[in-house]
C-alpha cells in the first residue's frame, strides 16, 4: 500500500492536549522511590501538567482520624502524608487533578469495598462531616501552597460512581456531590468543581441525569468528567486476564457522542471536558498494555482526541501500581507507560512523540500527522493493526511518498522508530525466559531494548520541495523531525572527504 | 567470504592486559569538569586499572618553585594540585602509571619545548635537584596515600627521549634514568622504576643501549617500556594532519621484536613490557581516530597484544586534550575514546567488548575471538578494511557459520554491534552539517547515535551444539554474548502466547 | 562534683557492638524513599551491618498468594516486593537479620492481629505450608543472592511470642519453631536460626522452656534471641502516650540476668546472644525518644551492654513508622533516630560517637569511657540525669579532669556536643509553634539546630602527659577526639601571627 | 558600650545590590570541578545575577587563532571552550559580565604580560583585528544564547587601563574603547557597552578624560565602571604579602567622591555606576582574605554601598584562583568567599546575610541594619575592629537594646553568628597544625568549624513592641530573623510539657 501525499504549506491549530493530564495509581503509592523515580522519567520525557488518581481520603493517607480523648470524640486532620506526596508531585513539576475519595474508615456507612487495598465505596455516614473533611483539606492546601496554585487545581467528586465504586444510588451521588462542591466553594469560589466521572455504563443516563441535577439544583458545575475504555468483556485465566480490544476510532466516537449530549444544554454546552481515564482494557493484568500494538494503538487515539476533549489522562504512567495485587513479573500486563525499572514500554514513545508534535495540523489521516513549529516539521506515523485473538487479517506494510514544502534549505532528518526489533521490551524479557527477578544485567539489556531505533539523514531541497518516504510495518510507529541543516563544512580548512576514513560526504 | 568454524569445548588462558592502563593528556586537565565525567564514564564501562599521562613536573602542575627570601633562594614543594588530580584518580577506582618529566621553569637548562602547551623538554640544570624532586613528590605520595598503595604505582622515567621530546643526548637520558632510579630506590626499595619509554625511531639502538647501560651500571630496572604508533608520515592541511595507517597486524610484529631484543639479555628477559603508549596516528588532528574503521583496527590489536605486553595504554581516553591547541569542533580527529560531551566513538567499544571477554580463549583468528567463562560465551568479531585513501580494496562482508559445544540447555543471545548506521557518531555529526557548537538537542541525538545496535534471539540447543551465523560489514565490530536461558513461562497460570498481543513465543 | 582521673597506658578489649544491628519499621516501608534516605544517612555515617523489622510474609509484601485456576489451589510465591526491599537493603551497604512473621491471609488460622497495619499473629492454619514458604523464601534468596551471602544472615523465628504477637500457646511457639528451623536447614545446613524473640514478660520462664525443647527435641539453635525495654506501664493521654523510664542500669542487668540462665544449659552457654530489639519505651508515642536526655540514656546503655551480648539492636532507625498510626508532627515521640526530613535526634548521636569509639577501652565508669586506637583517643562522656515526671533531683554538672599519656608529641582536640542548644532539635521545633507541616526554611533551621556543637583546640604534651578538663551538663552528651598534631607552620616563609588579622597562634 | 534603639515601623527602600555581580579568576578556571562546585555553593547560598572575571581572550580560552594554509593567514575563530564556560554560568543560574581582554598571541603588539599566567596587555597590532574578534565573538554568542539572553550582559572594555593592565597610554585606551563600543554597536544596538574600568590611582583625572573623550568623541557609553580596595602598600615577606588595611569607611567615601565627578558631567549623571572590583587588599596572598574580621569588614561596605553604586562585585567568590601562583595552602590568603574544599570562609556570610535583608530599610547605623520584608525582621549586626598590626586599640564588645514594633503576635527568633569560635575556619585549620594537604577527616572539620552558632528563641508581643538585646564581641558578626510564631501547641491532645522529658515549654 502507498499513499502519495502534497503537504500544505499552512495548516489548522492541532488540538493536543496530551501533556494535559496523566494517571496515576493510589496517592500513597507517590510515597515510594521507585513510583518517584518513574514520575521524573514522565516529567523529563514527557512534562505533563497535571496529575489524577484514587485514595486522597483513603486510611493509608490517612488524612481524616478520631481520637477518643476526655470522654469525647475529637476529629483530627493529619496532613503529614499529603504533604510529603504533593510536595513530590510539585517537585516534579506536576499539579494534583484532585479526585475526592474513597471513604475514610471512620466515615465510612458500610463495608463494601473495591480493589485489593479495599478503597472503601460506601457513602459517609454524615455527609456534613464528609463536607467538613473536604474544606479541612482544601484550607490546609492553600496555607501549605498558597490559594494562587490550589485554584489551579481541579476537583473531581469521586470515581465511576455508576458502577461498583459507589454503593449508593445516583441519587445518593448527586447528594454527595452538591455537598462536595458547596464545601469547595466555600472555601474559595474561585476553586473549580467538576464530576460526574462515569466509565462507559449507561452513560447517557448518568451525563444527563448529572447535568439537569446541577441545573436545577444549582449546584455549582465547572467541568465534565468521564472515562473511556475499549475493552470487549473480560476473559479469567489464572494470573492473567485477557480481553479483545476495539479499534481505536471506537473511543473517538465515544468523545463525540458526550459532546453531543453536552451540547444539548446550553449551561453545560462549553465546558471543559475532562476524560480523567482512559486506556483499552481496564485491568491491569491485560497483556495489550505491554505489546507492540499499544504504541500505534494509543497515537491513534492522541491524533485526534483534543478536538473533542480538554485532556485525556492516560490509565496509568507507571506500572509501580496495586489494584489487583501485587505484580509477579516485571511484564504483566500492567497500564504502565513505564515497567518496573524504568523500563519504556511502547505506549510511553506514543506519548513522548506526541508531546514534541507542531503546534500547526498540516495533514492528518488514520495513521499519520504532518506537523509544523516554526522552522521545523514533526511527523508522527504508526500502523496499527488489530492482534486479537480473533483477528485474521495479514500483517500491512503502509508506505507513504510525501512531497513537503521545502524549509528554504537542504534539512536533516532524524527518524525514531519503534519496531519489533527496538522499542519493544516485553520481547526482549520474553526471550530471556520471562524472568520474574531482573539481575542488574538484564535490566540494562532490556533499557537497551527499549529505545527507539535512530536514523538521521540529509534531505535535499529539490525545487522548493522535500521528497519523504516512509514504510511502516505492522504496529510500527515513528517520528520523524525534519530540522534546518547548516552547513558548516566549508570553515574547516584543508578538509577532505575522501581522508576522512569512510565517511559519506 | 563464508568461514565455517567448529569451536572446542577447551581451550587456552586468554592473556588479555586490555584493561590494565590507559593514556590520558596531561595531568592538570584531571582538573577539569569535563575530563572527570569522561573518566568516570570509561571507569564505570571499562574499569583501567592505571593511567599515564604527561606534566607531572610542569608548571601548571606546579609541585617545584623557588622563592628568593631573606637573601636566599628556597625550594618549596607544591602539592596542592597534584593531590586534586591523584584524589580524583583514586576516587574512580584508577591509579597512576607515573611519567617523571617534564622539566619545571626553575629546573631547566633551556627553552626547547614540546606542545602547545610548551612543556620544557631539556635536561635539568642540576641533576641532583631533580633527585630532590623526585624524592619529595613521592615521600609526599606515600605519607598522603600511604606505602600499601604507592608501591603499586610504576615510575616511568621520561616520555620519548629518542625524538624532539628530550634536548639531551643518549648518554643524558642514561643519567636523567640513574638519577632518578637511585632517589626512587632511596625512597622505598619496593617502588618500582622502568624506561625508556621510547618511540618508534632508532628502536634497536635505544633498547639495547639502555639495557646494557642498566646492566653494567647496576642501575635498578623493573621494568620496560615503549610506545608503538601505525602512521605513514603525515600530511599536514589546514586544521588538519593526514596520514595512511599501516595494518595493525604491524603493531603485533614490533611488540615481537621488543621481545625478541629483550630476549638476548637473561636479566632483562622477563621483565613486565608494558607499552605506555598505542594508537594509529600520533596527532589529535588525525581523522581516523573518530572513524568507524577504528574500532576493528583496535579489536584487531587488543586480540592478540597481551601475548606479547603486560599492558597497552590507548593514548588516550578523551577529546578533552591540548596536546595541538583548543579543538575546534566535537569532532576534529582527536585521540579519545569518548569525543566532547561524553560521546562514544567506535573504540570506545573495542575496549569495553574485550573488557567483558572471557577467561578462557577457544578460538582466534585476525577477525574473531571466541571466549568462554564459566557459563557463557563472549565472541568479539571485526571486519577492519583499510581506508586509507589509495586503498582501492573492495568492501568485503565477512559470514562465519559457527558450532558451538552447548551449554546444556537453550541459550539466550545479546548481540551488540557498531556499523555504519548505529555507533557511529561521527557520521550523524557529519549529517547534521559539521556544527561547531552543539545544542543540547544535537548532543542527545548524537549520543543515541553512538549506541550499538542490540539484537536478542533464542539459540537452540541442538544434539548438543548451538549454531551460530555472524555476518559483518565492512569495519563494523560487535560482541556477542551467549547466556543459559531458564525458562519461567511455565510458571505463569493461563499463560498463553496467542493472546499476548503479537509477542513471537 | 568533680572527678580527677588518671588513664592508665593499656587497656582491655572494648566489647563494642554498636553496629551490629539495628531495628526498622515493616518490611515494606523499605520502598519508600524519605525511608531510604534516611537509612542512607545512618548508613552513611554509623554503618550498621544488619536491618531487622516485622512483616516479612505480611500481605503488603506479598510473598504468599493462592489463586483458583482450573478448579484448584495454586500457590504462588511472589517476590517482586522482597527483591526491591532486600536490593535496596544491601545496595546501601546493611543485609537483613530476617524475621519469620507475620502470617500471610492465606495462612492464617484466626484474624487476630497487631498495630495499626494489623499484622496477623494466629498460627498457621497448615504448618506444612508455611514450612514450605520457609522454604521457597530462603531457596529464592539463594538464588538471587547467592549462599555465601544468604549464609551470613541469621533468621528468627517470629516475635515476641510471649505477648499479644503470638495467638497461640508456648507449645504452640515452639512447634512453628520446629518447622521452621527444619526448613531452614533443609535449605542449607549452613543457615543460622534462633529464637524465642520474647520480651520481658516472664522472660525465665520462656528462655528456660524454649531451650529444653530445643535440647530435648533435638530442634536446631544457633544463637538466642530476646529483647529489652525499659520502661513503667503506660500513660495514654490524647496524642500521647507517657511512660516513667528505669534507670538504663536496669537493662545491663537484664542482659546479666539472660546470661546467667543461659549458662545453665552447656548446649546454650556459649551460643551468641542477639537482642533485637532495645528501647526506653516500646511505644512510637512517648515524647523521651525526641528528648535530648535520650542520647545519654542510649549510650550508658552502649558502654557496657557489649560485654554480655552479641548484638543490641535499637527500636529503630527512623521515624518512617507506622505501627500505632501515621505520625502527626514532625516529632511525636517516635522511636526513630531521625525524625522526618532526616533531622538527627540526640540517640543518633549516641550512636554514632559509639560507632567511632577506639578498640581499646582504657577507662569505663557511668558517664565515661576512655577508649583508644593507634595514635589517637576517643572519649565519650554523658550525663544522664532522670526526666520523668516524678524526677525531683536537681540537676547536676559533671566535671572530669583528665591526665592521659601523651601521644608523644601535641595534640589537637575536637570536641563534639549535644547539649541543651544544640543537637537538640525537639526544642527548636518547640520554639517554633511545634508545627504540624514543616516549610523547607524550618527543615533547614532544624537541622541546622540537630548538628553537635564543635570546638578545637591544641593540647600541650606535658611531661608525657595531657591535662583535659571536662565539664557536662544535664543530659549533654560528647565525644572527644585526641588527634597528633603536625605543625607545618615553620615551612610557610615569613609567617608572622602578628599579621594574620586576629589569628590565636 | 549599650545603644538602646526604638525602630520605627516605617523606612525607606534599602539600595541593597548585594546580588547583583560577583567576581571570579580568569575565564579558562569555570571548566574546573572545583570551581563549578564552589559557583553551585554561591549560587545555591547568595545567587549572584552577574560574574566578571578576566581573560576572556587570553590564549587559554583560545578564541582567537591564525593558521597558514595555501600560503595564506586565515583568522579562525575558536568557541569550543568559550561555550562550554557560558554553558556553566547560565547552567548556575548566573550569566556573563563580559570584560575584553586581554590580547590574544596573535593580536599582541609587545610582550608585556600581568600575573603568572601572563595575560598580555599590550594594545592590538591592528584595532581592525580586534573590532573584527569582538564582533565575531559577540555574533556568537547572540547565536547559540539568542540575542535576548546576550543583550542583557554588559560588556566592559579592558580591565584597570590606568595602572600596569594596559601598555598603551589613556589615549590608546580610548581608541580601543571607541573600536570596541563600535563593533558592538554594529552588531545590536541594544547591547550595552561601559568602562572605563580603572582601579583608584589618578582616578579623577582619568574618569573625566574618559567621560569628556566620550561626550567630545559621541562613543556609545551605557555604564560607568570603576574598582575600589583599601590596602595601604603591600610588604612582600616570602610566601605572604602583608598591607595594613583602612576603614571599610573609606570605600563609600570613595563611591561618594565618584558618584560627585559623574554629577558634574550631564550626559554621565544618571548613568549606572558599576564597581566591577572591590575587596581589602588587593593580592590573593594576604591574610586578611581569610580572616574572622573580614566578615564585618565587608559586611559594613555591603550596608551602605548600595546607595551609590548600581553594583559591587566582590573580588572574588573562589580560592580557585591563579592570579600569583597556585596556592600552597587551603588558606593562603585568597580571596575567595569560599577556601578550597568548599569551605566557606565570614566573607561568604557577609554575602549571605546581606542577600537576604528586607525590602525596606528601617535603621542603619556603622554597625547594624534593621530591615523588613513583609511579615518579617531581618537584621543584620557586625562589630568590625581593626586588626591591623599597628593598631592597638582594645577588643570592644557592642551591646545593644532594640525595641521594635511587633507584628502582631509573638515571634520565634532565629539568630545566626560569625565569631571566635564558630564561622572561622582558618582558626581550626591553624589549631591543627596548618596542613597544605587535608585529609577527608579534617575536611569534615573545617566544613563544621566554618557554620555559624545557630539559636533560636521565642520572643514576646509585650504592648505592641519586641524588646531584643543583641551582644557583640570584635569581629562578630549576626544576622537575626524575627519570624511570626503560630502556636499549634493547643491541636494535640494530651499534650503536657511536664512530660516531655527537659522540654522548655
Amino acid at each position: 500500500m502507498l499513499k502519495k501525499l502534497e503537504i500544505p504549506s499552512k495548516g489548522k491549530s492541532f488540538n493536543n492536549h496530551v501533556k494535559t493530564c496523566v494517571g496515576t495509581g493510589k496517592m500513597s503509592l507517590a510515597m515510594r522511590k521507585e513510583y518517584l523515580e518513574h514520575l521524573e522519567i514522565v516529567q523529563k520525557s514527557i512534562g505533563f501538567q497535571y496529575i489524577r488518581g484514587h485514595g486522597l481520603f483513603c486510611d493509608d493517607v490517612g488524612i481524616y482520624r478520631e481520637f477518643d480523648w476526655n470522654g469525647k470524640i475529637h476529629s483530627t486532620y493529619n496532613f503529614t502524608y499529603l504533604d510529603k506526596i504533593f510536595d513530590s508531585y510539585l517537585s516534579l513539576g506536576i499539579r494534583p487533578f484532585i479526585e475526592l475519595g474513597f471513604m475514610p474508615e471512620k466515615l465510612k456507612s458500610g463495608d463494601q469495598s473495591v480493589f485489593w487495598w479495599k478503597g472503601n465505596v460506601t457513602p459517609p455516614k454524615s455527609y456534613e462531616k464528609w463536607a467538613e473533611l473536604v474544606k479541612k483539606t482544601l484550607e490546609h492546601l492553600i496555607q501549605r501552597y498558597g490559594r494562587e496554585e490550589v485554584i489551579t487545581w481541579p476537583i473531581e467528586v469521586w470515581n465511576e460512581p455508576n458502577i461498583g465504586f459507589w454503593a449508593g444510588s445516583m441519587e445518593d451521588y448527586f447528594k454527595l456531590y452538591d455537598y462536595s462542591a458547596k464545601a469547595i466553594k466555600e472555601v474559595d469560589k474561585a476553586l473549580k468543581v467538576g464530576g460526574p466521572s462515569i466509565c462507559g455504563v449507561e452513560t447517557e443516563k448518568w451525563l444527563r441525569g448529572f447535568f439537569e441535577h446541577c441545573i436545577n439544583s444549582k449546584s455549582p458545575l465547572d467541568f465534565i468528567t468521564r472515562h473511556c475504555y475499549t475493552a470487549e468483556p473480560p476473559d479469567y485465566q489464572g494470573h492473567y486476564i485477557y480481553h479483545s480490544i476495539k479499534n481505536p476510532a471506537v473511543m473517538i466516537e465515544e468523545l463525540q457522542e458526550t459532546r453531543a449530549i453536552m451540547k444539548a444544554y446550553p449551561e453545560i454546552s462549553n465546558l471543559p471536558l475532562h476524560i480523567t481515564e482512559f486506556n483499552s482494557s481496564y485491568v491491569p493484568l491485560c497483556p495489550i498494555h505491554d505489546s507492540l500494538s499499544h504504541g500505534p494503538f494509543i497515537a491513534r487515539i492522541l491524533s485526534e482526541a483534543g478536538d473533542y476533549a480538554d485532556s485525556y489522562s492516560y490509565w496509568t504512567f507507571s506500572d509501580v501500581f496495586e489494584e489487583m495485587n501485587i505484580p509477579l513479573a516485571p511484564f504483566h500486563g500492567g497500564f504502565g507507560m513505564l515497567a518496573f525499572e524504568g523500563i519504556k514500554k511502547p505506549t510511553f514513545y506514543a506519548f513522548e512523540f506526541f508531546s514534541k508534535a507542531g503546534k500547526e495540523l498540516l495533514y492528518r489521516d488514520e495513521n499519520m500527522v504532518v506537523t509544523k513549529n516554526p522552522g521545523k516539521y514533526i511527523i508522527i506515523a504508526w500502523n496499527y493493526q488489530d492482534q486479537n485473538l480473533d483477528s485474521d487479517k495479514e500483517a500491512e506494510i503502509r508506505n507513504y511518498s510525501l512531497a513537503l514544502p521545502s524549509l528554504g534549505f537542504d534539512a536533516w532528518v532524524v527518524k525514531q522508530e519503534i519496531g519489533r526489533n527496538y522499542g519493544n521490551p516485553v520481547q526482549t524479557w520474553s526471550n530471556m525466559g520471562k524472568p520474574r527477578s531482573l539481575t542488574s544485567e538484564q535490566v540494562e539489556i532490556l533499557k537497551a531494548s527499549s529505545r527507539p531505533r535512530q536514523n538521521d539523514f540529509k534531505l535535499i531541497d529539490e525545487d522548493g520541495q522535500y521528497h519523504l518516504q516512509l514504510s511502516l510495518e505492522s504496529n510500527h510507529l515513528c517520528m520523524v523531525e525534519i530540522l534546518p541543516l547548516c552547513d558548516e563544512t566549508e570553515s574547516y580548512l584543508g578538509f577532505d572527504v575522501k581522508r576522512f576514513y569512510g565517511l559519506d560526504s
